[in-house]
């Protein structure tokens, strides 16, 4: 059934409900016909494009080239590297039959038991396993290394609660995996692609994110060290929104891919891996949206600017668009895109909705009176506001305001991160501070002991040892033991 | 191993072999560990990342929209429309348990027994299930008609003989799936697609194609009709290189897909679907390539130009990279990608041989002598030969070669292709004909019965009834019964 009136729950009533409501009415994307498995409808679409696009630029402008690997990997390819298969190899879709046959009885399909696979294939839930029996083959010596390869794919790992875009059994990814000569190389690697992350975050998302490592608890099966980007959302929960692995040697032992290295002696080559996916897309969702709909920053809108035309007839329609066709031909010829929506079937009212539900970053609007006066009515997404100004020079204005949106949106989302950031020194505080969200700065003593313990009776995880920030040492909030630094706690999606 | 003397197979030798060597020693794809699935080496990907781009450009200009669907089909789906289920239920991989566990040996991991599916997941051989379903919810009148989806995504056939991009289990590629509100606009999208295809292969691809209806039993397992665009390798088989189906209202009643049509009444849907693969790779290698390797047409190049210095010593190599500076910004700002392989671990003469290996369609060579002299030297991948310029103005010669080089490319597989067709009236002429590769046109009864009989005896298959052309009636070369037109045969890959 089609949704007439697209009411959103309000934000302050139920979170959860607003966002599940927002992701469906905006038609960003729907539960399938599969468990776990969404369809990411067109508009949805839209904007992953937007990102990917900006993301393969940022990875190609870094050295990085894209290839791909198969969907299926050898179920024992998954044991061969200790950690990764206590991490990976159990809630997978499995492959074990190649053919259906006609039901004997008549109605529909059934497996072929006769054709039973040798080996059970499973649908890759990240590639480090086939990429690295890959690997072998490509190096031989220092002179093949670096490799700087990405892929952009679908995983899949069975989740038993999904939610859109947050979480789900299949979902859209890209993942790097790069081989290098020198741990120091790797190492650099590893930060280098975080920045990449952080950067694309912060200027193209507009959502300030947190840089710093994970706890051992919390790291990659397989890897040395996990970088991750951490973003606050607005219910005060976290959302990790990207990770860079260091693997070290460990998946070229388990793939034994050694190379001749400048001194004429066999080594084991470094890695390195990262990821960001389709949770991207939840991330950019809840960090910036409002009772009335999606907030898109217009780095990422799949059109900036619509346009609607308000007329009483056939001939004051056409008197509009002749007056804005050279409006609409500036903002292209200036990049910014556009979409003029002078759509007969539908009225300005529904339209000016459904643009705001949509999250266009402007709308202009030109009435009967625009029309005689030369003016034009700009509305702006994030902050609700509208203005009547002369079509003059409206090219440049336009093009002003998206960079402002641009900063805006990104200045309140710091804003609010900054108001929901406290610095804690006792349990008891830390206790009563993370009912009420946001991130925690405290001490704690290392281990992953009380790690757990404060997971458990707080919900409350590591959500990074942060990079920047203060390196004062002090003692365990809980266990008064030594603490290197403080670390951030939160509770998370 | 690397292979240091990257010889191939001369074609005329062993045309088979010739295509092996040249996508593994041109760094296009090799074979991975899961048998049947390919890994695309990044030179290939790049490539096909060429074609997706230009594709992509070209669905939107027709109007189309990116979505995303499920990677996994309930088997009970394909099973819904009588054809399909003929047509793709058979080879397919099936996911039956979604859970690996410790194997209790102690040894990897095993299939946890307990965890099955209820109903077994199929992976998608292609999509008209899964979308048709999803589109059941989106369509109730005729407002919300036309949609124009189009999906990049990797399918699955469990094929049991494969070649790297001709055949593969799993593949890449684009599938577009419309609904639209009447038969005549299905049938306007079909062919519309189908001439954005033979648009795609002729302009960017150079490759020739003959547009033409598929026979009955060549049709897509579900289509009322399907068209295709034809093209003829070196080897004088054909390769299909793509297909736009018109699907009538068959989807829309396996899965009860109706709407209100502007008259107030219901009525199924009418429905499209189309797609072109990585199997393109495929017609691309073979239709201009030779036994030095790869000839790839300037318009879908990873790289358009490049340039290799020849120097005697650090001195002469940075006075060159100085002259060079200005060409290769020159190059850069008219659109012209260049790559300057400045590299000191490898010979100009080696450089030379890779190059050409991997078509890259212009090389521009500086020695000590250009240098004094302002001249360059230019050679081009089609014709392999060689001419020294003056450096002045050379933004705008190479612009020119490549509009050349690329017409040149196209002409050359337009006039093999000429030499290779013939018209055949008799049965025997035919049989002795066939032998020798190419299209032949012929006249055929319309029966299956016919078709099949020479398909038995002459492995020729009916490639098309082509759209342009000869359309005068006459007499089947087999059984003397009446023609309608003659119809073009051909061994096929």
């Amino acid at each position: 059934m089609a949704i007439e009136i697209k009411e959103l729950t309000p934000r302050s009533e139920n979170y959860s409900q607003w966002y599940n409501d927002l992701v469906i009415k905006a038609d960003l994307a729907e539960n399938s016909a599969v468990r776990g498995c969404m369809v990411i409808k067109p508009y949805g679409y839209a904007i992953w494009e937007k990102i990917q696009r900006q993301l393969d630029d940022m990875f190609k402008a870094t050295g990085h080239v894209n290839a791909y690997f198969p969907l299926f990997i050898p179920k024992s390819f998954l044991s061969r590297e200790a950690d990764h298969v206590e991490g990976f190899a159990k809630e997978c879709a499995v492959v074990t039959h190649y053919r259906l046959k006609n039901d004997p009885s008549g109605k529909g399909v059934v497996v072929d038991p006769e054709a039973r696979l040798e080996e059970e294939l499973i649908v890759r839930p990240t590639s480090e396993t086939i990429i690295w029996s890959t690997y072998k083959n490509w190096i031989q010596s220092y002179r093949d290394l670096p490799i700087l390869c990405n892929q952009w794919a679908n995983v899949v790992r069975w989740e038993m609660r999904t939610r859109l875009f947050l979480r789900t059994a299949e979902f859209l990814w890209q993942e790097g995996h790069t081989a290098h000569e020198t741990r120091e190389e790797a190492e650099e690697e590893t930060r280098k692609m975080l920045n990449v992350y952080a950067d694309f975050a912060e200027n193209y998302m507009a959502v300030p994110v947190m840089k710093g490592t994970k706890t051992a608890s919390e790291r990659f099966a397989g890897a040395l060290d996990t970088y991750c980007i951490e973003a606050l959302m607005q219910d005060g929960k976290a959302l990790q929104a990207g990770t860079s692995h260091f693997l070290g040697q460990n998946f070229a032992k388990a793939f034994d891919v050694q190379f001749l290295n400048k001194e004429g002696k066999r080594d084991y080559v470094w890695a390195t891996s990262w990821g960001v996916s389709t949770r991207l897309m939840g991330a950019l969702i809840m960090a910036h949206s409002d009772d009335n709909g999606l907030v898109l920053p217009p780095n990422l809108a799949p059109y900036q600017v619509v346009i609607v035309p308000i007329y009483k007839n056939d001939e004051q329609l056409a008197q509009i668009s002749t007056k804005l066709e050279p409006v609409i031909n500036e903002l292209k010829s200036l990049g910014v895109s556009v979409k003029y929506d002078n759509s007969q079937n539908k009225k300005p009212g529904w339209k000016f909705a459904e643009y705001e539900l949509k999250g266009v970053p402007v709308r202009l609007a030109m009435g009967g009176r625009d029309l005689e006066n030369g003016t034009i009515e700009i509305a702006r997404r994030d902050t609700l506001t509208k203005e009547t100004v002369s079509i003059n020079n409206i090219g440049a204005t336009i093009k002003e305001l998206l960079t402002l949106i641009q900063e805006n949106i990104f200045q309140k989302a710091f804003d609010f991160r900054a108001s929901q950031t406290s610095t804690v020194d006792t349990y008891d505080d830390f206790k009563r501070k993370i009912k009420d969200g946001g991130f925690i700065l405290a001490h704690w003593d290392g281990t992953p002991e009380t790690e757990a313990l404060i997971k458990e009776e707080t919900k409350a995880t590591i959500r990074c040892i942060p990079f920047d920030g203060d390196k004062t040492p002090g003692k365990c909030m809980v266990t008064n033991n030594p603490s290197a630094q403080r670390v951030v706690f939160a509770r998370a999606y």
